[in-house]
């Protein structure tokens, strides 16, 4: 049987930031369902785009040449080797739409890296 | 620079039913937005799940094993080499995630096939 899923649904499961969660897959993709707040770290993706999606709440996406800030209903998509950080003044629910490749903080390895990813 | 997209003002340059445009490129994928009205035909993919996720409005996915019925904020993710036909009875808006080698049409090829895709 194929299952819907109610996006708020999902968020509603999610207690923690900056901690990405499996909500769907398409073929080699993961659609993941993430809370941001504060400030992640500066980083890239070696061989994936990755696209937010704004569900609720609104963040600003830190470029080297400029940033982007989006609200609800708005994406953006960050081309592979760009260096981008994400910063969320207040609680915000993203969407993420990229590779199951991807690592959550890129190239680089810190305290936030995030290598198993949990599914909800 | 890196253009953020409105998903609701992408909708709005969109005047015809069944016709998928377009709006963000992932890697191998295409984010694309459609306007369902109506009946479309019964077909599968051979290769491709394919995500529809409403943003605007409500639509059923008929499935030969039963149907699943979606409104604003839901998904669902059907399978590749699953029948499914969707069906909308009053407008509705949805965005379509799938791997760019995805036909609308599928498996069938009649006067709603779309061959090339327009971006807007």
């Amino acid at each position: 049987m194929i299952q819907k899923v109610s996006v708020a649904d999902k968020f509603r499961l999610i207690a923690d930031y900056w901690s990405p969660k499996v909500i769907g897959e398409v073929n080699d993709f993961w659609i993941k369902a993430v809370k941001f707040k504060g400030e992640f770290v500066w980083h890239h993706h070696e061989a994936e785009d990755e696209l937010f999606y704004v569900v609720d709440g609104h963040f600003v996406i830190r470029l080297r040449d400029g940033d982007v800030e989006l609200g609800p209903g708005e994406f953006a998509v960050i081309p592979r080797m760009v260096e981008h950080m994400p910063v969320a003044e207040d609680e915000v629910h993203v969407l993420l739409l990229e590779p199951k490749s991807t690592l959550n903080t890129g190239n680089v390895s810190n305290a936030r890296t995030i290598e198993t990813l949990q599914r909800i």
